[in-house]
């Protein structure tokens, strides 16, 4: 029941130069399902990741982070859905460090130049010896085109894969751009229950990778909202191939803005893949605060918007109860906001101002907009010139059932 | 389906000398109920008030606050339900006023000497003249029993009347404490869509009787979450009439503590009311947390843990999946918090420690727990000795229903 997700077709979807995908069948949880994904990536690739920022980091984001700073050049990344192998201790930490040394093992690289990544069922093991046994079949069918199957295998709750590619004109060279997601529950910046991988064949400088590995993440995994929760496991790693003759070593390169603007973009565009897909979702939700002081409290404001289960619900309904909205506004934190100044739109709607309803804001026009499966909030603080967006999902009945029936 | 509510038979709801009580049917969204409450207070009592922290704050409650800083002696409250006055800006302040100018010139007391509430749909203009015209009713019923017919005439989506009463011996006296709530969505601290009233004979200063009801306030209603939603109306009123003979004057009188710990144990069970009757509510569950550094950080645990849709869901799921549980904690916000010291058990079932799942533990043991109506969650963050407690309930798809369908 995903809203607006657009899926692209086999013929749009570009494999980048340098990667190579396999997929398997491990059995992790569940029989008969794809659950173990391989990358490999090409000697030479730059590699960076942003992690989740929960004290509970899941065994495989510890491993991801070690790997990552011994800067042995990251060659293989390991995927593995059912268990997130989180709240696993000393053994957890073994058994993804035995994944690296098994994947290194086959593909006669070093374990610390393999990233493991693990999402599903929290505080159970993660059973070792079949997600092994299962390698050497992921591995003798990678090929560059299996990103779509990819995008299937990375799903848990997901209800569609999510993938973005696109061919990007920079300067006199067309680079590609290609990645996928998951996550469609306990989404919330800073992460999410949420994989995020992005590759382009372009050249890109470890350093600045990294660097803009965290701003991008920034601007797109970390503005989306579905439940709140910042889970464990989140994990969003950017790969650079450099098979593309474009080669960009810092931000001062004349092509490092198009070249940055095309991976935001794509990697906004997964995130938000992962809202329209979030668990029971049926409308999606564009939270924009304007007029703030600074994007702390823009963000304050934009989240208190998008978590409250009584606007989401209210969405739901396609009810404009907007009192809701500017109650959230009211709670979000700024201590000196002056209700007389903020005004709210729904949609092209303006529908309170001065702290109460607009005088003619008629019921019949914000009916209209709630009833639309994309809706865009606007709220202005009259404070300052800072704008922050943030990207949500209603609060349905499928939403309690998802997640009260998960383990069963 | 409220959470073993209990109601007390009304032989167990004891007047308080000095406290009058009427009600009357003012149509103010619903016909044929009892929507308006009037209490009266004798002379001389004192009385205090705690309020929404939301920057929206609703009219009658900018009005209450300007009428107890006035400092005239507060002679009546005036309660209605189904229209908050809230996100109405000038005209509706301009409405609370009036509503208070009519019911002192019926009572012949100054205008600010009444002290309005109001609660129910936000953003709408409450019908000043249908509240009016039904004051003469509600003022020729005042009883001193009317307690519960109070209860039940201040509810909104509540399904149970909230109220507590007791008789209690302070030294060689023996003085009556009662009081209503009312409030089952929006209700989160600081404070909620929640309206409390306790009332006592005792005599108690006015300046001690403000320290105690801000205290008493965040032992009670302020420790309590259903939905994570601040509102714009939330007041927590005490008087204290100063009928019986005993009069405490400062925290110095031995008889200070006794009526402090009567006064907050009676708000304490009226807000864990609220929540036993939240919004589709099937399980009362109290999130204590210990060993943490100091308050601020226990409560930043204790409310991410509560207020997570996921463990919520889990609880109505009568799932126990801990792991959501250690997900919030390690969210809440602590950054150096060591999770290789923090403990969690699920009634008296140790769960995990040590940042993993406890070795003893046995999922059976987890599932008697979460069957109980009334569920224990109890995390060791071993870094310090306070200890905090938070009260909320489950997430059900009828906490959904109940709020995409609240307006129509």
């Amino acid at each position: 029941m995903a809203v607006n997700l657009y899926i692209p077709p086999e013929s749009q979807i570009f494999p980048v130069a340098g990667v190579e995908i396999g997929i398997a069948e491990a059995g992790i949880r569940k029989a008969n399902r794809r659950d173990l994904t391989v990358f490999r990536l090409a000697a030479g690739s730059s590699v960076a990741g942003v992690f989740t920022r929960n004290r509970f980091r899941a065994a495989p984001v510890q491993v991801c982070e070690a790997h990552l700073a011994a800067d042995r050049g990251i060659r293989a990344l390991v995927i593995n859905t059912g268990n997130a192998n989180a709240g696993t201790g000393q053994s957890g930490l073994e058994i993804a460090r035995q994944t690296c040394t098994a994947l290194a093992s086959l593909l006669d690289i070093e374990a610390e130049q393999v990233l493991p990544f693990s999402t599903g069922v929290i505080l159970e093991p993660l059973p070792l010896d079949r997600l092994v046994a299962a390698l050497p079949t992921a591995i003798r069918g990678t090929a560059a085109d299996n990103w779509f199957a990819a995008a299937h295998s990375i799903m848990t709750t997901d209800t569609q894969p999510k993938i973005v590619s696109q061919r990007v004109a920079i300067g006199n060279q067309t680079i590609t751009i290609t990645g996928i997601s998951k996550g469609a529950g306990m989404i919330r910046p800073n992460m999410a229950t949420m994989l995020g991988f992005l590759a382009t064949d372009a050249g890109i400088a470890p350093d600045l990778l990294k660097r803009m590995a965290g701003s991008i993440a920034d601007r797109s995994f970390n503005r989306i909202t579905v439940d709140g929760d910042t889970s464990t496991n989140d994990s969003f790693i950017m790969a650079a191939t450099g098979a593309s003759p474009l080669r960009i070593e810092s931000e001062s390169d004349p092509q490092y803005e198009p070249l940055y603007r095309a991976l935001t973009d794509a990697a906004a565009e997964l995130a938000q893949k992962i809202v329209r897909d979030a668990e029971g979702a049926t409308k999606f939700i564009t939270v924009r605060v304007e007029q703030a002081l600074n994007t702390e409290e823009a963000l304050k404001v934009a989240y208190a918007v998008a978590q409250s289960p009584l606007v989401k619900t209210a969405f739901f309904a396609s009810d404009p109860n907007l009192g809701r909205i500017l109650c959230a506004v009211g709670y979000a934190g700024i201590d000196d906001l002056d209700v007389s100044r903020t005004k709210l739109w729904l949609g092209d709607v303006l529908v309170a101002s001065r702290g109460e309803r607009h005088p003619d804001y008629q019921e019949a026009d914000g009916q209209r907009v709630m009833k639309e499966p994309e809706i865009t909030v606007r709220i202005a603080l009259g404070r300052g010139d800072v704008t922050e967006t943030v990207y949500t999902c209603d609060f349905s009945h499928e939403y309690v059932s998802i997640n009260a029936d998960y383990r069963s």
